[in-house]
């Protein structure tokens, strides 16, 4: 990587600067331990133009402080076009588009740039927006921002690869809930359909009952009034907590397998 | 296997179809891995006309789609019909029927064919049939189709098995949950029960309460008022997530051996 | 215990009725494996005098039935008198008792037999009783009964086992709970406390929100209404799960474990 | 140890009884096992102390009773006064500052007197304090007083230990439930914005029924109620429950693990 980033980058100040650049923000040319100081201002920003997207749905927070949630938008936005706009500058160094042709233009069309750009183009199109359904969905790709942060982050990796190992046993624990789902709205909506309608009308209507109860959420909007009922959603409850636990622990084991794996990479043969 | 076949199968054209089928349709005669083209079609068919029976049951969405859900179970029916007849065809090729008198007669009476049977007959007695509540049960007996599936898994049995190892440890926390459970309604029976009759007043009333408690699903129909009913029913979920929890952790513990143990079978001697 | 029984008991008929009965009521002396015809009927029938006392806690099941409801306790309770005479005529086999001065005296105030005692004595006072809130605890004494059935198990000498094993780590969560508990409920109160006094407006009123909360039971009664209350109670329910977990964990493996050691016996020097 | 309390305690009647109160009070010069008499009742004092303030702060338990708290404070606050002066007195024989300048003055400023001194303050600024905010705050602070436990406590070490041995694994899960969060809380905002704006008008209000979905509380007071919200509320519990549920289960094995080694602490070399 060191003859790679000699050889494209060219000597002198400007030289040093797009270096510079080039080890700040790529994390595995950082040379030391974790993230280098301008990624971890730019994992802040992010952060904070979330919060700020995320508060900006609020009525109540954002009455009166138009202007400044509209300032911060733009300063976030000039940020992270001049981020894009380097990215762009020193995408040439980059270890797989070194020496090949149109470097800029071939980053331009990869995923972490196409990400790049739509965190900056939905505002661009948005200034003096309104507040119709479109323009709430516009403001909302801000949001998508957050995917800016996969590029330093390396845990998400061993959580699908957790998913990924288990694969078989969480197929199965699925199947296993989903027959409990059809087997509980179907005997719910037997014995209590006719009691009320509204909410185990149908197996459809009854299923939001059996999901909730399942899950042991239990909101109690959809609730059994007869005996029977009581009696039937008792046994599902019963049932759920013990079936619907599976994928929990198979999925606990894994992540922590995966985890683990990661600090002692030697114990993988034989684990 | 492979003599089996050229034993029963006539040569010529028709015995060339009827091989076809019996490779397609019987699981342990596909020669490669996972399911046959067939079988993964037929399993779609199979989840498909649940859904549809499922989607039945809410007037919503029927309303106006008579005809459409009426041609649908018309096509399912008529594919499970065929199905059913070339099963038949095919039965005396069966392992266990080969060579056997009356391979067609012992197939129709064993354990599948009837299922498949079940799945084709109440929708041929429901041809205009009104809502009644008896129509509303034949028309659900199209859910045991998903019972046809059971015949490419062998998941369910891993489960089963799982379940089975640890039959005594299921079986003692499921009396220690009920004996929490016959005794937290006892004590809230006593304590609320002449506050709110209506949810307190007798113990099987307790009992909706104590069950909804104990599983932590909680759906806040009936709650204690007092301050001594509060503070029983505090305990009582405190103690119920201790208890309740065992049968959730044995399980996904069994389950998970249950299912390690089929990657690396030779491990299970000494597991 | 061969010995034991020649010396007390007398021969001939009634010795040999005498005997029977020793082997079929006492566990121990039992020469089979798992309980006795006697053994397994009467426990049956605790089990049903116990679902007759719980189910007779309820108005509109007795209503019109009272005659049944008395004519089956009568029978049970005759079946007890005739038990407990019996265990009082064999008192004298018993390994513990025998040789020894005294031996139905000692039986008598022994905890086996005064939990018999127990189960026989409110009935007798109660015929013809009247439903004041005295009659109903004396009736439900009667639920007792399901001690008697300690007599015949030995599995949750397992769980009290279980429990012994890991009492630090349990003593630990359950000060880390109730700190937590203090903690949020206090949080609520300052918060909440002007707002919804009725729910927050005291320390050991939050408490049973917050219980409900920790727990993830969520019945829904008392909820924070306020911004800041609702950002309080999220940080709570999330720490809940975290913090209160524990013992769910440890109960599960230690009781996973202890029922593991009684399977395999020899494991226990190196587990 | 002992020649440090021989150096710093004078002989004779007065320096005996500073030896003894040196050993009943500092846990670690207690020869015996566990905690020594004193310390106990000062644990017991520190505990009922905290349920008196909690309980002050229920109008229905002080209305009648202001007289009996208030004399029950002044014990505890002089039984509080006594302890801080005679740790105070015997300071200069504590391991750490015996034979060091100043013993007393360095002693003052340490976390553990400074925690005593806030314990004692604010009663002493509240003789015949009214119910104010201020007042009600000052008064809370004596709950404080539970952190005097923690001079006796060994076990938080090991929680603190087993939640900094996994931070790595509970650091992913928050990010992967924080993530869920907010992606459910923007969806439910979308679907249900419209139709329930008190409750999912914005993504802030949306949350609130997020966390408390994802934890599976429960509560029911913002629940969907299109078509289209349920199935993403369900979609949202199901997953939920799957990655909520790992820092649960990290926590529960770090914690489980970290009890374990502090009784084989030989262990803690392989594990």
């Amino acid at each position: 990587m060191e003859e790679t980033r000699l050889d494209a980058a060219p000597s002198g100040p400007v030289g040093r600067i797009k270096a510079w650049f080039y080890e700040e923000l790529e994390p595995p040319a950082w040379p030391r331990h974790g993230l280098s100081p301008l990624n971890r201002l730019l994992s802040f920003v992010i952060l904070f133009s979330c919060i700020a997207a995320v508060l900006e749905t609020e009525p109540t927070v954002v009455e009166g402080n138009e202007r400044l949630f509209a300032i911060i938008e733009i300063v976030f936005v000039a940020i992270f076009i001049a981020e894009y706009l380097v990215r762009l500058w020193i995408a040439p160094m980059l270890p797989g588009l070194a020496g090949r042709r149109f470097p800029r233009l071939r980053y331009l069309v990869s995923w972490p740039a196409l990400i790049d750009l739509a965190a900056i183009l939905p505002v661009l199109l948005l200034v003096g927006g309104s507040h119709s359904l479109l323009m709430r969905l516009l403001r909302l790709i801000r949001l998508l921002r957050f995917a800016k942060l996969a590029r330093f982050s390396s845990a998400l990796n061993y959580l699908f690869e957790a998913i990924h190992a288990r694969r078989f046993e969480l197929v199965v624990s699925l199947c296993v809930g989903l027959l409990l789902l059809v087997f509980s709205s179907t005997l719910l909506y037997l014995v209590e359909g006719d009691v009320q309608p509204e909410h185990f009308g149908s197996i459809p209507r009854a299923m939001w009952w059996a999901v909730v109860t399942l899950t042991t959420v239990g909101y109690g909007d959809a609730v059994p009034v007869t005996a029977l009922g009581k009696l039937c959603a008792g046994a599902t409850a019963v049932a759920g907590i013990s079936i619907i636990a599976m994928p929990t622990g198979i999925l606990a084991a894994a992540f922590s397998d995966a985890l683990q794996r990661r600090k002692h990479p030697s114990d993988g043969a034989d684990a």
